[in-house]
Order: structure tokens, then sequence, then C-alpha cells
């Protein structure tokens, strides 16, 4: 019995840990193309911004961890050319030739791409994406040589040049999701001019509006240029970029960022036959296997289920690839598991800001599964209104008129004010289809250090549940 | 149409606000015997500390407001004497006499009061409970007295005398609850050498025991004096108080604090022959409806149903207080509304820590409800293990070993790092019957500021899971 597991990353070495766990004596073979494994890249801006010194420190467990303590026949280096499902083989290249194994369980975690869009000049020197342990790499060693280069006199004291046509150390980066709002507080905090270019005319436009606005006003107060729709149109330059354009601006830059979002590397799964969902990713049932029998997909290479409209999605985050890699890993040793829908819950942090989202907010999306939506948004105070230290949360909450479920909420707070843990309670709400009256009598903690005696999660719902 | 309502607190002042919403016209007279109505006495410890400048800043709706703003018949500075069910009367006392008005719905809300015990030397100066807003106001007095006979010269280094015999400013609290905790922190803030006497064996025995030595730990690290499983017997001293002394002890004081819990105040309901349920409090149905028709309880003065076990409880809290209050107000103004269960829900900030609790740990408590419970602890990253800042969150959950549901959560970390605002999600499984395997499959939100891939939440979730 061989498991065999296309991918090294989250999804991959998680279901690999499982079934060595639950089977010692399975033969588990791990093909990665790379040679990183196991990394959090959702630390990689935390590491350009320098509060990580080493690449190292995001791996949570080496390749040599793998192969000695867990017994796992990891092979780095090689990257499977060909998925066969009819003779139940995959064949890998490496630097050697090619091998072919044959399994009895496939695990296809192939993962995402950075999407590079169709702009003139995206191939010039100093445009970079962000999507893997190198291009991790690349950004800080250009931090570090760009900072070299032009030293800075007062490092811990925020951006150096405010907008000065002459000013050195200015960026661009395209997108205002969650790696180009981390990217702007990383690169900021190396006293880069950042300039962050938005096609549509928010950032982060899968939380609410009103997150959206919070995030981009504070965006602004850290010095940010935040073009709001602004489309992309060339990076002007000779070898290297030297300039973003759009219909109404040409900023000058000496390097640029894509944070255009990813797509899944789907393309030796479509060539052995496998098929893709709606989304575009693979289809997988509730088990995670594939339209091909014992081929499992998992990560952000396959669809998921969304636990409020019960449809496929495509929502490529690190816990998600955990928990389905967990679940094939416990499947393919014998104890079939669910591998569990998605809310859609995001957080992201942005200089002193957090924000959360869960489930559905989008009217439309509510309407297409049926839903008749109604939103509501509230600020409260983040602590009791005599406590001393003053922050607000920001809470928009969604709900279907007809039944008064709860569908998604959307929540932002200064840094450490609980936006996002607190988002966990309506993450609990929409999973289990509570209503807005039965979340609002929710008897949450209180205590003055925390928030007012109605949380401001109670308050939304309470406002909310006025308009049901 | 009259509504009456005895007392002007949380529940009392809520019905009132409520009622007169739904009602602009009905009559609604409260009676309250002191002069403060609608405050926060959760707040007071921040007042005594110094954070809050003013009683008044407590007050979230004065009397004027009240009067003049919402219409409401607030009379302070009458005490009750008599309620009459059969003849639906009031009668309340003030310094012109009495007053008896009748009643359709009536409210009562008379709250809770400080637990003295049967100790020698109570009735000795310096001797202080914290109950009211005129206890506050004396603890401040006393603070700013005793600090201002003995300045402390460097007031913002912590406590100025490390438990020298000889050292003035010493101070008793006697009780490690809520109260007891929380005026540590407000009293070595004020740099006041702290001694705190709990006659169990640890601080906040309605948390986890991990939460409870959490605490203790870092009570220690703030150099309070912590003497557990100690008894104190007497209250030594001449006209003021002098020393606490105990079984092994005598340690000289200049100030104790009883924080020895609270008690129903019961009597005028007892004597209007109104039904005590089984924790001592009044009894009320569903819709906070007592044994005597159209007579409401809410707030500290009453019982409340549980939410996991379906038995009634006594858990006085300011949220239950307002929530019950509002519901009185929907229900008496035509509007049934249910007050809604409580599932135990505390939180509390002990210096540099918080911590909540929620559902059923005890499992004594567990098994007189039916269940058999399992609990297990887990101290996992606050944040990414990558991530520079570094603390910890512990998470006890218990669950019943034969259907998997959880029953209850107890959660500490450092101030800021969400264990409060992580126990919200918990409050939501228990409230809903979630099992444990079903919340270790919640979609929580994560990124690396905020959590590790899985939040402590799940990871307890997990390993409680591995025992089931």
């Amino acid at each position: 019995m061989t498991f065999v597991v296309v991918g090294g990353d989250a999804a991959g070495m998680s279901a690999a840990s499982k079934a060595r766990r639950e089977a010692p004596d399975r033969e588990i073979v791990v093909f990665e193309k790379g040679q990183w494994v196991s990394y959090g890249a959702c630390g990689l801006p935390y590491y350009i911004k320098g509060e990580i010194q080493s690449l190292e420190d995001l791996v949570s467990v080496t390749p040599e961890q793998f192969r000695e303590e867990r017994d796992i026949d990891l092979r780095t280096g090689h990257e499977v050319v060909d998925i066969d499902p009819g003779d139940r083989t995959v064949t890998a290249r490496n630097d050697d030739g090619e091998v072919t194994v044959e399994y009895d369980d496939l695990l296809v975690a192939t993962g995402a791409e950075s999407v590079v869009p169709s702009i003139e000049g995206t191939d010039r020197e100093g445009v970079y994406t962000l999507g893997s342990m190198t291009d991790g790499k690349e950004l800080r060693e250009f931090v570090a040589r760009s900072r070299e280069s032009s030293p800075v006199e007062q490092p811990d004291s925020g951006p150096a040049c405010h907008f000065l046509e002459t000013c050195e150390g200015a960026v661009g980066i395209v997108g205002g999701g969650y790696i180009g709002v981390e990217m702007a507080e990383a690169l900021a905090a190396n006293d880069f001019e950042v300039h962050l270019f938005q096609r549509g005319d928010r950032v982060l436009k899968g939380f609410s509006e009103a997150t959206s606005e919070r995030v981009a006003d504070h965006l602004r107060e850290q010095d940010v240029a935040l073009y709001l729709n602004a489309e992309v149109r060339a990076f002007d330059g000779g070898e290297a970029v030297e300039a973003v354009v759009t219909a109404d601006e040409r900023v000058e830059v000496e390097m640029a960022l894509l944070g255009t979002g990813v797509r899944p590397r789907t393309d030796l799964a479509e060539a052995a036959g496998i098929e893709l969902g709606p989304t575009g990713a693979i289809a997988a049932d509730e088990y995670r296997e594939t339209s091909a029998p014992d081929v499992y997909a998992a990560g952000d290479c396959a669809e998921v289920e969304h636990v409020v409209t019960g449809d496929p999605d495509y929502v490529p985050l690190a816990l998600t690839a955990n928990r389905h890699g967990r679940a094939i890993g416990q499947t393919v040793t014998g104890d079939p598991t669910e591998g569990g829908a998605v809310a859609g819950t995001a957080a992201v942090k942005a200089f002193d800001v957090e924000a959360a989202r869960t489930g559905v907010l989008d009217h439309e999306e509510a309407r297409a599964a049926g839903f008749d939506p109604v939103t509501e948004t509230i600020e409260a105070k983040s602590r009791a209104g005599y406590y001393p230290e003053d922050g607000t949360v920001t809470v928009t909450l969604t709900a279907d008129r007809g039944t008064g479920r709860v569908l998604g909420a959307s929540l932002a707070s200064g840094y450490g004010e609980g936006a996002v843990h607190r988002s966990h309670a309506v993450v609990a709400a929409v999973t289990e289809g509570v209503t807005v009256p039965e979340l609002s009598n929710y008897d949450l903690a209180y205590a003055p250090p925390f928030n007012t005696t109605w949380d401001p999660i109670l308050t939304a719902a309470k406002v909310l549940g006025g308009q049901l």
C-alpha cells in the first residue's frame, strides 16, 4: 500500500504526517518540485518586513525531520510530470532523469500560483510576485540592497520622504488584497514610499465596505499613497522597472509587486483527466476524493464546499489545506474522514488595524444562494466606555431576512482589540445556522477591559435584528 | 397601565428604558433607594486604581436624563418596604414618608449585596466591601488618604516595598474571585503591598485549574503575596483594623477588603410570598415572571437557567441583568420576550493576564447534570510560532465523553492576546450543543499576527477529540 503525495506544503505534508501516525508501516512518498516543504508562506510579509530573521524560521518541519523522524520518503527537487489514474502511477522528473511510482492512494496538492496580469512590462527586472519562498527571498534581498544603497537616516520614524517627486525608494504594489495590504506594511516599515494601486473601488473587496474603508483610511494615515479605481496599464522602464502607469498617473518606482491573486495549479490534474469544478479548481467530494478513484485533492489547487451556500468555492487558505490534508491522511489509512466545509473566513493585519471576515457578505452572492440578504454596520467601543484605552470595533453583519439566519460578518478594530478573535463567534454562528436573535442572546464574556456590557458582536446582532 | 420597577441599576433601568421606547405613553415608575442609577459597578476597581477619574464616568445615563429625556418617573432615595401582589401595590419610604403605588406590571431588580463573613473584626474601621458606588468612593478616598500620608517616591515603578515587616501601606484582600483579583491590580498600581487570602486551594475557582495557576503565578510575579488554603479568622486591631489573622499568619495591614462574594437581595420578594429557587435567588420562568402574576425578576437578585444543564443557576453578572431587563421591558409592553439562558460566562483581567470561562467545567457539576465529563488543557502560541511577539494561550476544554458535546472552556493569555475574545466561539459552541469534532472543524480566522494556523481553540478541540 503506497500513498503518494504531489506537493510538499501544508496539505501534502499534513496528509503524509497524519498517514504516518495512523499507519506506521505504510509506504509514503512525497514529490516536491522545489527544495522547501511545509513552510508558512503567510509569514513571508513579516520576513520581508524584517521581523523574522531567517527564511528557515518559516519552516515548521524540515525535510530531514520528515525523512528521519517521520520516515516519509520525501523527494524534493522532483517535479511530477504525469499522473496516470488508469495505471495508478505518478511520474516525476529530477536532475537525474525520471522515476515512476505506483500508488494505491494519491493526493494532488499542487497549490496555487501567483496571477501575473497581462500588462506590459511584467517581465522587467524589479517586478515581483509573492507566491513562494524564493519570491520571499528575492524581495528581502531587494529590500536589503535598496536600503543599503540609499540608507535612511531615521529607520524607526516612518517613511522618510512623503511623496516628493524626487524621493528615492518608492515602490508600487498592484492589488489591495491580503498580500497588497500586508506588503504595504512590510515595505513602509523599511522606509519605502508605498504606492498601492487597486483596480476596484476599495481594498479587501471580500470584506465589507465598512472594513475596506477603515483599512483604507488607516493605510492613508500611514502615508501609503492609495490609488482606487486605478487599473495599471504598464510597468515602464528599460531593463528594470522605472514606473507604474495607470490611465491617470505615472508613478516612478524602483520596484513593483504584483498582489493580483492566485490561481489553482491544475495542469497535472487536467492532463490526467481529473475533473475541475465550476470555480476552475479541482473538484472533490466531502472526503476530498476527485473524479479519479483514490485520487484526492486538497489545498490551494482544490475546490471546497462553502458552509453557508453549500456550493463549491475557491478559498485558498492555510487552515483548510492543513485540515483537508489531515483528513485525507486519516481516510487513506482506513478511517474515512470528511474534510469539512469552509466559511470563507480570513484575517489580515494592516499596520495597526486588524480585520476579519467570514461567511457570505456580498448581496449578489447571497441572492444567488437563495437568500434575501440584509446588512447592518455598527461601530462600538472595544472596551467599556469609561475604560481608559479608547478604541472601536466596526462590525458588519449580514443575515437572511426571511429566516433571520446569520450569513456573514466583517470586523475591523485596532490591532489587539479583538476584531479577529471576535469573528470566531460569527464563524460558529454561520456554521451552525444560528439566527440573529439567537446570536444576540449569546452569553458572551464581559469585563470592562475587553468590551462594553454588550460585546460589539451582540450590539450588531441587536441592530440587525431590528431590520428583520 | 403602570410599570413599576424596584431597583435602578442595570436590570431595572434597562427594563424601564425598553418599556418607554416600546410604549411612549406608559406610566413607568422606578424606585431606587440610593442616589446612583444605571452605573457600571464593574468599573469600580479601575476607578479605585485611578484610571477612571470620576465616579460619574461610570454612569451611563444620569437620573436627570432618565427623567427628562426618557420620561421615566425615577424616584431616587426611595426604599421600597413592601410589595403586595394581592393588592398589586408597592410601598416605598423616603425622607418625607411613605408612598404606595399600584402596578399592572412589577419588576423586582433589587440586586445583590456583598457577603460579610462571620469573622471577628469585620466591623473595624478600614474593613471594606466593594458592592456599591458608595463602597467605591470610600475605597478611593482611602487610597488617596493613605498615599498622601505616606507618599511613594516612584509611583510608577511597582510596589515600593516588598513584604518587609516594617513596610507601611500593606493591604489585605480576602477572596480570590473577580473582585479580589481586580482589586489586587488596582491597589498594587497604587503601590500598596497586597496580601491576598484565599480560603480554597486556588484563585478564580470557577475557572479551570490551569487558568487559576496561570493567574496565581502572574499575581506572584507582580509581587502580590498570595495565601492559598488560608481561612481568615479575624481582623485584629483597635478601632481600626491592624492585621489579618489566619491559622498560620498574622499580616499587618492598614486596610482589608472583603471580596467574599455576593448574595441576592430577596427580603422584599420573600416577604411578598414570591418563591425563591434552589439557589436561594428569586425563581423566574423563561419570561422572567415570578410565582406572583405580572411580577418579574431580573439581575443579581434572580435565578437564571443554565444553557448547558438546563438547571437554575445563580450567575449575578452585568450582561444578563441588561438582557433580562430589556426582555421584560418588551414583555410588559405587549411583546412577550424570553430572557434567554446563560452559559456562566465570565472574564477577568489580572494585571497583564486575561482569562475567561464559560459553560460547565466542574466534573461534579457535569455529572450531576447527567454528563460524563472529560477535560484536556493545552498551551499554544497566541501568534504564529515565527511571529516576533511571543505569548501563549492556555485553553481548558471540557466535553461529554458519550456524545462529544462541548460543555465548557476556560482560557488564559497575556492581556490583548485574545483569551477573552476567543472564548466567544466556545460560548457559541456550548449554546448550540456543538460536539468537539464539529468545533475542531470550524473555519476560524487565521493570520500570523493572530494565531497559529490552527487557533488554540481548534488545537484544544483536536486534543480533546483524541480522548473521546
